[in-house]
């Protein structure tokens, strides 16, 4: 009998950061190179996987729109089978596994089914975008309170968000996931009280050497991103919106100035341009 | 004319993570090795340090309560004075410098003094405390947004925390600072309609071996942390308060559980015990 299959598996949930990866932890490098298989989302740098050891097996569970993907169940069971016959298993995730990562869920299988687990938490995509972008997300002057919001369609949530509450949520709000919405979400912004100039930035793959930045107002986005021919936001994007989105014009360090847009100025063939 | 002392010299504003030093990113890890010298805080784990190189001047800049330290207008001094002469500096904070760690004041006296620099995000506290305590900041079920909140009195603040608004900032809130204030906060989120039986965990030295939790509700914490001869919390403490709470009795991992406090059920004796 192989004493290696007698061993007792593991899961490792694990946070892969954003985009750079350099950003990845070094914990997180260690787990995924003691690892015998490593399941990764779609927003997950492959660059991430060279910390994988030689041999071990790669599994995409994808979570792409429209693509074919695993579904969470068959995650969840992916992850008990390999763990139950004694491997160890990296469970890969863009960002923090417990902020928008369904971390929490796949924890609770992993209990429920009497799997040994570890969290490794992930610079979140959210923190990291707005680093990037020039954006401090508290400020002394500016922001004492930051919140992190799912800009996902509230009809696909259980705990769907209200905008009501969530307008005063804090000075600096990060909406997760809002490629589609941010229309919507800023006009339901403004009508719940917050200033139409409220400075917004959406940025689009946050960290990557082609991180587009698009930046204005809260009337500008709803205006701009809203209808046909009009500025189509694909995803993965996320929107700072607050004071602190000022400061980015003296602390951008980071990007390439080609891929910053001002929603103000934007033409009809930048908005094309940004389309495709 | 020495060569070195010409090249422009270059300060990395970097995130240490939280206590547990495998959290540090590998992109930080690289930005110490390379740097001439390292102005850390208070908060930073020194087992960091191991990844300057020999020959880095260490420089502490304290921040700890009641000890002799930099001010933050001799830090920035610090910072572009090596900056100038040539150095790579690294300003090690922890957490990440962009929330509640006063990075952004730093970038903005770096780029006032034409400094070249550039900021690496580190893993926040109050994600990494939550992770290790069990406990995921969303949740399909739970909670749609959370929100980041500082604990610290709001007379050392220019721009302070309005707990009324703050009540209904997020399901989720994660309160930073907030050793010395939260029997405050606690029943000020009560009087701003909050649940007394909310939940709420209070994490101190969070992802340390050493880490502390004390759980319970507001109710609970107002009424134990108040006054004489009642529970005195010291910092380092973060706070992380909703529903989501409760799930970490499924989803504890981490920590000694002679360490984990209910506070419906602390003795007189543990009450003085945790006061030393």
């Amino acid at each position: 009998m192989d004493y290696r299959a007698r061993k007792p598996g593991k899961v490792y949930l694990i946070g892969a950061g954003p985009g750079d990866p350099k950003l990845l932890t070094i914990k997180a490098a260690e787990a995924l190179a003691e690892s015998d298989a490593i399941v990764y989302d779609y927003l997950v740098n492959p660059e991430i996987l060279v910390h994988a050891r030689r041999g071990a097996q790669l599994i995409y569970a994808g979570k792409h729109a429209g693509e074919h993907s695993l579904s969470q169940s068959e995650i969840n069971r992916v992850l008990i089978e390999r763990a139950r016959s004694g491997q160890t298993v990296a469970r890969l995730k863009g960002g923090d596994p417990f902020i928008f990562g369904r971390g929490g869920e796949e924890a609770e299988a992993l209990v429920e089914a009497s799997v040994e687990w570890e969290v490794i938490p992930g610079i979140s995509s959210g923190v990291a975008a707005a680093a990037y972008a020039g954006i401090p997300l508290t400020h002394r002057d500016h922001a004492s309170s930051v919140a992190f919001i799912t800009g996902h369609d509230g009809r696909k949530l259980r705990h769907e968000v209200d905008w009501s509450a969530a307008v005063h949520a804090a000075d600096t709000l990060v909406i997760f996931m809002c490629a589609e919405t941010i229309a919507r979400i800023a006009r339901s912004l403004i009508a719940n009280g917050r200033a139409p100039s409220t400075p917004i930035a959406l940025i689009r793959w946050g960290t990557y050497e082609y991180q587009e930045v698009y930046s204005g107002t809260l009337e500008e986005i709803a205006e701009t991103t809203d209808g046909p021919g009009r500025l189509r936001i694909e995803p993965p994007a996320i929107a700072i919106v607050g004071d602190v989105v000022s400061l980015r014009e003296k602390l951008r360090w980071f990007g390439n100035p080609a891929l910053e847009y001002s929603l103000g100025e934007l033409t009809d063939r930048e908005m094309a341009v940004a389309e495709v």
